[in-house]
């Protein structure tokens, strides 16, 4: 695309009913979204084809990513795939004290060009990486592990709903109030009172966003664009083990800004040099004024300890529970449950964690099921669904790091092992960690289990928790909330009592809660547009994707007055 | 009015077209305000006249004032009116281990009456306050020291604006999300999958607002009425010095609450013995969610240190500046200084304290002005709009507190003075103290000057601090704010060069600016519904009254989604 193109007008043409669709589905929260699931979809209109996507991501491994950006000081790098392949890609290393006054640069000239141009040129950004879906599938692919299908979907289409649904949010919050405003305040007999006022969003400064192994795109975006469409130039810090996405993403915004006549500045990359820890000394730069951040409860605290400067946006570890009480679709519940735990080897912040199921046992369309029988129907039900090795790959994907490997290992010491994880074998890559998830039997009355359920146990791990009643159930899904903190919630019920009061406990704790999901949606997926991601008010974030909230703060409306 | 009349009908029928207006007001941000500023309209249609207002204050003081609120372990008081007289009036002391159990108890139905009734409860509330304007003002009056009919103004209709601001952007924003959805994706030839959800505000937990002693309802309504408004329940904290208007206030939202059927608890006073400092004990329970604070800087940074369970907005201290280039009316800018320097002896966090002004002086519509001349002139300003004792008083008030006066008698100090502070008798308070501001002439260039200008002097005290050009006070100008925070800024130009150069700043700098104020708005007073107070962006105050961004994050929306 020729420079000439991106004036306003073009964006506008381009972009505006696309922002004007994503506006209202935000209002009205219906099914909506701009980029196509199947990969099918591309391959014409500009899109990358499933083989030129392929070509591109080849193209890249191996190589030196120019940048072009002010400070770069050498190279770094050393992303390996998950599935086996070292990616050879060196990124430029910044120096911060040369980089970060150009990123505020461009600053003034951003705020100038006002809310609605900045939302058109991040829906410029988001629609050219969309057309390159195929290529960031292989990205993600190959850092987070993630199988392609899903590495396609969450890291493409969905990904960018999530940043197209931050810039809608963006956009509204910074237009509630008005460009300018006259002003006249009766006085009686005398003349009134007269102003003109003007109010202009503007940005707080440089925000840096710190992508995370497992979802970088998807959890990255929300953050970045909420940024730049509020009027900050963003610096993204990816996990060092997944680079490449976030970096094919800040090129892509880099050539917009400059072809629409901003400083490309605005948006840079700060790759790390091994054990370079580069997020902590960025953390607390003064020009650093906010921080998206998803990891680590223990980083994620010290951020909010420390970045006092910044606005800080965290998503941490939880535990999430699912409450099963009774239900009456017994199959679509094993079903569903079991492609939950399955999916990307349960390495989602929202897949379940703890099952907690009556002792006695349940009620169900098939009869009375004894908590054994649960656990026992449960893991056939994940066999059933893993047992052809194909498919079991493409559910799987490969365990993102040794660490997950490592804790999959130990919980099978913490308790009876209703279903043993198996190794699966990739024949396209036979380096990659493919295992099946396992579930442990725990009984929540005894308090030596109680360490390994109120811990969140990151990866394909779940535990089958005996209570001795949903009420039970529902006391212990409170304290977990309320404690550890939980993404999701999910429960199954056919009692209208049950289901009131496990909504209750999600209101009172401030939990995302999935009611009796027997089919093809999963307690551990979310549509942008319509479902919130966390609820920020609970210890597992404190932000929630995405929502007023989210965007409120990032910018300051500055107003000024004169008399009229 | 009886119980049985605060029907959601009722509340609807009385106060929907209000929040209505508000809604529309801050979306237009022209003037509007349903709370008259003149005492004569009150009196009527269940309003306090003068005489009533008067005799209910009276009435209250040297008296125990009732709350009924769990927990009360005793009581306390000692407030001593700035004009002279002890109050008298001794309020209920909480045990916050019982008290703060019962505020929670009914924040589940507060919850499940939805954001409207929440606002129409509040503007109920509002108006009750408002039907006693007359009696707040004395209120306000004999704890801030304010003359009586800022004390009416400000602690009355203002404050009351400010607090029905903050009701509107509350339910704005909680609106924003349905409350529920039909959720329908396409699956090709496959039927849709279908979910039916629900989205509910939830409250964070108990509020806590922290009350100043200067404006205790026009500072505290805003938090009070943000964080009620979206379900949370509120813990009044006054000013030690400043409780009566507050406890009036949680007084009158007891008994709506109670008549609207809901938990008086809600909302609930917690005055302190002496030295208890029960602020830092309360700041860092765990069932303080949120807090609001207006006060020093020290404390407010303890607090956001601190209080890391909570939600944190505060206003703390800043240094106002006003860069003096040239102006087209010498002698409105004179008048209109010089009443923002007097107003309430320059007690308010928005009274301009630096005045940069050109060491070779202006250009006005009455000729070139040195230096000197415009400090001389300014002063003869101040000596002329309080020559008579009796616009003086009615003008300055009285000093709030010891330390004001200390630091007022301190300031002669620092440098030659430019206009002394005269003592003015109160023949109605003969024990107030009231004094005349004092301007004291520094030079911009000399270091040993700047540890005078660049700290917050509060009270009647101002710099005439002398710069090398309008460049120069420009550049201190933006140190100024970016170091130690503004609330306002105000600027005198005829230069369309110097406008925008003093925007620029400000705008990058997050601070709000009043451009060539000449007549009868002064660059210390903000209207709600149109301007802003704070940014929110500097070191003054991390959150702007009022915005989404005040509103957005005391509240978080849980998500319950089911098959369809």
């Amino acid at each position: 695309m020729a420079a000439a193109q991106l004036t306003p007008a073009h964006l506008s043409e381009s972009h505006r009913p696309t922002l004007d669709q994503a506006l209202e589905a935000i209002r009205t929260r219906a099914y909506w979204s701009p980029h196509p699931e199947h990969p099918k979809a591309y391959g014409e209109n500009g899109s990358l084809s499933a083989a030129e996507g392929l070509a591109a991501h080849q193209a890249v491994l191996g190589s030196r990513f120019e940048l072009d950006q002010p400070g770069t000081d050498g190279w770094t790098g050393g992303e390996v795939s998950p599935y086996g392949p070292a990616l050879g890609v060196e990124y430029p290393h910044a120096d911060i004290e040369v980089l970060l006054p150009a990123m505020r640069a461009g600053m003034g000239a951003w705020r100038d060009a006002g809310a609605e141009t900045r939302a058109l040129v991040c829906l410029e950004i988001l629609a050219r990486i969309s057309a390159r879906t195929h290529e960031f599938a292989h990205a993600v692919m190959h850092t987070s592990g993630q199988a392609f299908m899903m590495a396609f979907q969450a890291g493409g289409p969905h990904a960018q709903d999530r940043g197209l649904e931050a810039v809608a949010y963006a956009y509204a919050e910074q237009t509630r109030t008005p460009q300018d405003a006259e002003w006249s305040k009766p006085q009686g007999k005398r003349d009134p009172l007269e102003l003109r006022k003007t109010f202009t969003p503007v940005g707080r400064g440089i925000a840096l966003m710190i992508g995370c192994n497992t979802f970088p795109t998807w959890n990255g975006y929300p953050g970045l664009f909420a940024s730049l469409a509020t009027g900050n130039a963003v610096l993204v810090k990816p996990h060092p083990r997944a680079v490449l996405p976030l970096a094919l993403t800040v090129r892509i915004a880099r050539d917009v800004l400059a072809e629409a006549g901003f400083d490309p500045n605005l948006v840079a990359l700060a790759a790390e040099r091994p054990g370079e820890g580069i997020a902590k000394t960025l953390a607390v730069r003064p020009e650093v004024r906010i921080i998206d951040y998803t990891g680590s409860t223990e980083f994620g605290d010290w951020l909010e300890t420390n970045a006092r400067q910044a606005q800080v946006y965290t998503e941490k570890a939880g535990v999430n529970t699912v409450v099963v009480d009774s239900t009456d679709n017994y199959k679509g519940m094993l079903a569903n449950l079991a492609f939950s735990l399955s999916l990307y080897s349960g390495q989602m912040c929202t897949t379940p964690q703890n099952l907690l199921i009556p002792r006695d046992g349940i009620a169900t369309d098939a009869g009375h099921k004894s908590y054994d029988e649960v656990v026992t129907d449960l893991a056939a039900a994940v066999d059933g669904l893993l047992g052809d090795d194909a498919r079991a790959n493409g559910l799987l994907g490969a365990l993102v790091n040794p660490d997950v490997k490592a804790r999959l290992e130990a919980a099978a010491g913490l308790g009876e092992v209703a279903l043993p994880s198996r190794e699966v074998t990739n024949p396209d890559f036979p380096e990659a960690v493919v295992r099946t998830p396992l579930m442990v039997k725990l009984d929540g009355a005894k308090p030596d289990a109680e360490a390994a359920y109120m811990s969140e146990c990151f990866g394909p791990v779940s535990f089958a928790v005996a209570v001795d009643s949903t009420a039970d159930a529902l006391e212990l899904l409170r304290r977990t909330v309320r404690e550890k903190g939980a993404m999701t919630v999910g429960a199954y019920t056919t009692s209208p009592d049950v289901e009131r009061a496990v909504e209750e406990v999600c209101l009172e704790e401030s939990a995302q809660l999935s009611l009796n999901l027997t089919g093809g949606v999963y307690v551990n997926q979310t549509a942008a547009f319509s479902d919130f991601h966390g609820s920020g008010g609970n210890p597992a974030a404190n932000a929630a994707l995405c929502d007023s909230a989210f965007v409120a703060n990032r910018f300051r409306v500055v107003e000024v007055r004169r008399p009229a």
